[in-house]
């Protein structure tokens, strides 16, 4: 089976069109994913618009995407035809190297991206290396399970490489896609929870998710009362912020840590770092393990994310729904392109 | 014995003058200490010019202070009548609040600076809470001894804090008074050891220090050469720096890692940070455990400041010598004010 039903963007900016597209012959490492759903990214957008100048057109996004196991290439190792998987943003590494041999496939030199140079999730059909597509513990719902495999593995990341201790105070910028999971992977990991929104009208969801409390970013007394008191502070956002109020936050030992890719440097003032021995940090998306590792959380501690779903057929609306801000939490496409 | 002499400046960017000063009575918990040797470091350049904005004048300079125990206050452990110690930045920290008890002295909020709003150690005796008057061990030099207290406990200080490990490839930009310990203990640390300099000159010299090799840090091509392999690069200088080929040549996980006082911000590009799980970061001066790890460490391995000898009265010459960037590689004042 080489072809497959998708949802592509002919250039930049276009319109998603539902066209046929060839995947080729199977690779032996690789696996075929029969997409059930898939979820939606703010970089679905970014890539999209070529707004990091790595897009490649016809683009088809997705990179959060479930679903079974429908072809396994000769080579392909630890997976059954028709168990449940997902694939996140990565979808191939050189397995070789030192750092694959070390467990950082996600750092790989030579890794490949789900949605560049060949088709995404948003299809009835997606390929990626076995190691790349995680099996979905049973307790797992694969309607909402998308999003865990960016939004949740990007912020179950740093908690994991940064060895965030229970013991510590943390903060979370940015409630939406990636902060909403981040705050129920905190909260259930025993750290004492702050939540930073603008946003008065997400404050009682936010709550709900698991911060203690919630700070309004834009009031000057409340940040202020913050000062040198938080070890670990997750910036998810990708724009810039007032970042001397955030670093002035941090308790001695304290990490500024972003996962949003905000465009404009970061001015990180070096008497602040060394001072108050604090660093400024950024980690991309997990390795195969550390996402095992954070289904397995996840299913423990009945994590979810909080989603709202469209048809794929209808992946535009859904698209502009994201544009507009208005995604409660994240938004996931069921497929009904076959 | 309340009086002691000492070199001391009037004003901001005055010359020093032999002057006789009240140290007042000795507090419960501080001892005081007979000077013999004082290195001189930046710090007391940039303090004498208030160049950070925090001096106070009149200033006595003197933040690498070594010599033997002259009295103790009723409160003084540890100490005895005689013993030979060193005293660095830090005079004295709260030892009550969390930070403390956590053994982080160093990052205590209320800690006091040995030469801000006191007398530091260009002067017969200098004053430290106890805690911070750290024994010198058997074998280590006093006359040689001063800068490990600034300098050397710069450098020793992030190897700790960090978990720098033997296996790794470590990198030092600056190969001055700090810059020339980093390389001796980086190497007897059991790392693979690059240095960069821009001076030809030194470079047999930063060689015998125990660096692997130098590099020309204005030699684009040898940067280019090192493209993501360095797992840590310690940098001691104080002026900004071509940031972008610095992070560049950070392997994954890699740290950029800051002791010298750089005034203007340092741009940290997100997407770089992320996409190679990079970090900007950095420690100020050691704790008085950490200090002492880094004597038995350099007693050890037979680590010692390469200096250069002044009498103390000739403080002034001493800090031309310093400013003209001729000091190979730490400048030491021999006490003659008595």
């Amino acid at each position: 089976m080489h072809t497959a039903i998708a949802m592509s963007a002919p250039s930049a900016g276009a319109a998603l069109a539902k066209t046929p597209i060839d995947l080729g012959p199977l690779r032996d490492d690789h696996v075929e994913i029969a997409v059930s759903h898939c979820g939606i990214c703010h970089s679905d957008l970014s890539m999209l618009h070529n707004d990091w100048g790595i897009s490649r057109y016809p683009l088809v996004p997705g990179h959060e995407a479930v679903g079974t196991v429908a072809a396994l290439g000769s080579g392909a190792r630890g997976l059954r035809i028709g168990q449940r998987v997902g694939l996140g943003w990565y979808s191939s590494s050189c397995m070789h190297c030192r750092t694959c041999l070390d467990g950082d496939h996600n750092l790989c030199p030579s890794s490949e991206a789900t949605m560049i140079g060949r088709p995404g999730g948003f299809a009835t059909r997606v390929r990626a290396h076995w190691a790349w597509a995680v099996p979905l513990p049973e307790r797992i719902d694969a309607a909402s399970a998308g999003p865990l495999f960016c939004g949740g593995i990007t912020v179950f990341n740093p908690i994991v490489q940064h060895n965030v201790r229970p013991t510590e105070r943390v903060g979370v910028v940015g409630i939406g896609g990636l902060g909403h999971l981040a705050l129920q992977f905190l909260r259930a990991w025993g750290c004492d929870v702050t939540a930073f929104s603008s946003s008065d009208s997400k404050r009682d969801q936010i709550l709900a998710m698991g911060a203690h409390r919630v700070v309004s970013s834009r009031d000057e007394a409340q940040m202020a009362a913050l000062k040198g008191s938080l070890d670990f502070l997750l910036v998810t956002v990708n724009v810039p912020l007032n970042w001397n109020a955030y670093l002035d936050a941090l308790a001695p030992r304290g990490r500024l840590h972003l996962v949003g890719a905000v465009l404009e440097p970061i001015p990180a003032p070096a008497m602040a770092l060394i001072s108050g021995q604090k660093a400024v940090s950024g980690t991309p998306l997990g390795s195969p393990a550390t996402t095992q590792a954070m289904l397995d959380f996840a299913a423990r501690h009945r994590i979810a994310p909080i989603t709202e779903s469209f048809p794929m057929s209808r992946a535009n609306d859904a698209l502009d729904h994201l544009r507009a801000g208005k995604a409660r939490y994240r938004v996931v496409l069921a497929n009904d392109l076959a």
